[in-house]
């Protein structure tokens, strides 16, 4: 079955409201194995709901609706489904008692045109909305179309049509089985890579993207790279198997990269499994980041754990102070240089006793930046491990000055969590093929 | 003009990225008094994507494309419109040498599948990218359609579309003004509210809301409410006009509850005013946000002027030890206390040298909670102004338990950066009926 989401409302037009309806349930269709083919937005308009119908039936099998289905004079879905294929509507006892206890039950009257939302084609089913007057429909026009044609109808509020969506969906999966279609499940699993750019990924990956079983594709997320793999089968066992062995090549090959699987997998999650196994704790002193790195170390639960203390000394005085960074080292080589982030680094890992200590110093912008240390410039600054755990490696890597200080700040918060990652992974070396855009900096301790 | 946003990208239809530049870009259009009447989503195929510009270009004369534009062979969109129109392709001299630049830059080669970026159609203008490689066109194929249809085509990676959008608003505006359009401007702005619920804003302002000229609509956002206001008028400043005085009285209903105006207004920037204004510095001490309250006070360009140092003492060692919280008030009221509040906040300011302290403790789960503890509580203190800058004030606020821990910490740094505002604003009173679900608790220094 394949088929296309139409969403119905002027506020989407205008771009007050952002339609994450129709991302939502077109998850929810491919974990049923039906394809979306299309997405379709239109206003408050009859003609303009009309042509947008004729179109989805002559080229979808499922049209499901959202929004248009209020009391106002706006809410014209169900009247323009009904008047495209001249079906006379009537009014659904069940919805209409509905109605008319919601409004008792706030003490208050309904208005006549609460009761349009009880309307529907009179062989259509309603679906109830336990938290709102307006209801569903599905209704199986299929001896309307010739062909196997069913719409469904759903409140444009998120959170009705979440609730409202499993009565829709037993509807969806009997009339799969009454169709004798044979039902195909679609598992997907993402997989997140850091440090490694689309293309080169795309390269290094192209035996596998060609093939279909399981799909693998690339995505560009904020700062990192997913990639995605999809596999139909049988049972959900089935496309897992299917799934595995290229999951487990693509980690494989790119090892140094990969951060993780699924939504939770972020560069602060890969750092803290890697210290909760080492038993290891860590502390961040910031210039440029503000507190970023320190709030992204604890956002992982039990962070407790591996974090005591972390320090933003955005003044030279408080580097000094509180750091022990030297003077003449924020003269000879000013705040933003890979001298004072290793020093930083020592200094807050003794301030604060941990294992390890991380720093960074850099250029957020928007101003501030100039020939010599552009905006977007970051050092990053680690001790710990090592021979000597004095001794400080630094990574001098550069942001686009063009993004906003939020995400210069983002982007920056990134590259150290990534640095950090990779020094507990015992892979901190230069390698310009691997990492071109960061050049590491190797410091003996100044 | 009428436009249409065409997004492409399977990514969408599998539910994978929710299409945020579609609201974003009529948002746009909607300024430029250009109605939007459709969005269609489509996925990569070459078939699917024709027949989509085809209908496009019998019902719209702006089409505006985003996604696509990628170097793999997943991406299609130049190419089919160039194929719609039975258009060859050439390679634009200045976006290949962007692309060369791009690479060689970040000491990486190019593989020539990232070429293919640079291929426009030959009458078509590049819409630079700058900050990646994919640059946009604007096409003005009227003389091949018989109408007065231009297309856009950009990028799908929104902080790429956003930077790109400026230089295709010019193009579109000269194009307006070329074909001697009356246009009617419709002028938007947004006002951002703390601290009170959507539907008490909707009861002071059920008067307002009434009008049509300028509209006024409620929306829920992040742990804030939003209010637009729009009117539209033969020029800016006519519907400016019209907008001033409802905005002006809508500001004066809910002052205390006031952050600002269009998307700046954050309380980080509603706090830095303040501070700057004022000509007074900050420092905080944070235990469950982790340094978000530190890392949002940075977010504001110039907060170099007012935050020198903020700590993040997480276990309760670094708390006395770093800011003198007497271990006594740890042991007898626990590290989650309005005593410890008060402690970290004049620890703060006392080791910072800065005019105020603000400190938080609390519990941001999931786990840690208890019956008298549970998850979502937090104490936010605040001392250095007043009669005696050493005394502090805390507020105690809880937190629904049921969000994720990052929405916890998000929702605890908003009440400290409003407490933080109306402490500097002067206007921190126990209130309970303007901030019903916040008690304040004023503490005489323990």
């Amino acid at each position: 079955m394949k088929a296309e989401i139409i969403a119905v409302g002027t506020e989407l037009l205008l771009g007050d409201v952002v339609n994450t309806n129709a991302a939502w349930i077109s998850r929810e269709l491919a974990g049923l194995g039906i394809d979306v083919f299309y997405h379709v937005t239109v206003g408050d308009n009859p003609a303009r709901i009309k042509s947008v119908i004729e179109q989805a039936v002559s080229r979808s099998d499922v049209l499901i609706f959202t929004g248009g289905l209020g009391p106002t004079e706006d809410d014209l879905t169900v009247a323009a489904i009904a008047d495209y294929f001249n079906v006379p509507l009537v009014s659904d006892p069940d919805s209409e008692k509905t109605i008319r206890d919601f409004f008792i039950a706030r003490g208050m009257k309904h208005s006549p045109s609460n009761l349009k939302q009880a309307l529907r084609p009179e062989d259509a089913v309603p679906i109830p909305n336990p938290v709102g007057t307006a209801p569903g429909i599905f209704w199986d026009v299929s001896a309307r179309t010739g062909k196997p044609t069913v719409i469904l109808t759903f409140p444009g509020v998120p959170k009705e049509l979440y609730l409202m969506w499993e009565r829709g969906r037993e509807l969806l999966l009997s009339r799969q089985e009454k169709d004798g279609e044979s039902r195909q499940v679609l598992v997907t699993r993402f997989l997140h890579f850091f440090g490694i750019g689309e293309s080169l990924l795309g390269e290094r990956l192209s035996d596998l993207m060609a093939g279909d079983s399981p799909t693998v594709a690339p995505y560009v997320g904020r700062s990192e790279v997913r990639v995605r793999l999809a596999a139909k089968a049988a049972t959900e066992n089935e496309a897992l198997a299917l799934i595995e062995p290229v999951r487990n090549e693509i980690i494989r090959r790119l090892e140094k990269h990969y951060i993780g699987e699924g939504e939770s997998a972020t560069l602060e999650s890969a750092v803290a499994s890697l210290l909760f196994d080492k038993g290891l704790s860590v502390a961040a002193a910031e210039s440029c980041t503000g507190g970023l790195v320190s709030s992204r170390l604890t956002d992982v639960p039990g962070s407790s754990e591996y974090t005591l203390l972390n320090v933003v000394t955005y003044s030279n005085e408080q580097k000094t102070q509180m750091l022990g960074v030297s003077p003449e080292t924020l003269e000879t080589f000013g705040a933003v240089s890979p001298q004072t982030a290793a020093e930083m680094a020592r200094g807050v890992r003794r301030l604060a006793g941990t294992d390890i200590g991380i720093s960074l110093t850099g250029i957020a912008g928007p101003t501030g930046g100039t020939d010599d240390k552009p905006v977007g410039l970051v050092y990053i600054g680690l001790c710990g491990l090592g021979a000597d755990a004095d001794e400080a490696v630094v990574k001098k890597t550069m942001v686009n000055h063009n993004y906003k200080r939020e995400d210069v700040k983002h982007w920056f918060s990134q590259y150290a969590l990534n640095f950090l990652r990779l020094y507990l992974m015992g892979r901190l070396k230069p390698d310009r093929e691997e990492t071109p855009e960061s050049p590491e900096v190797n410091l003996k301790p100044v």
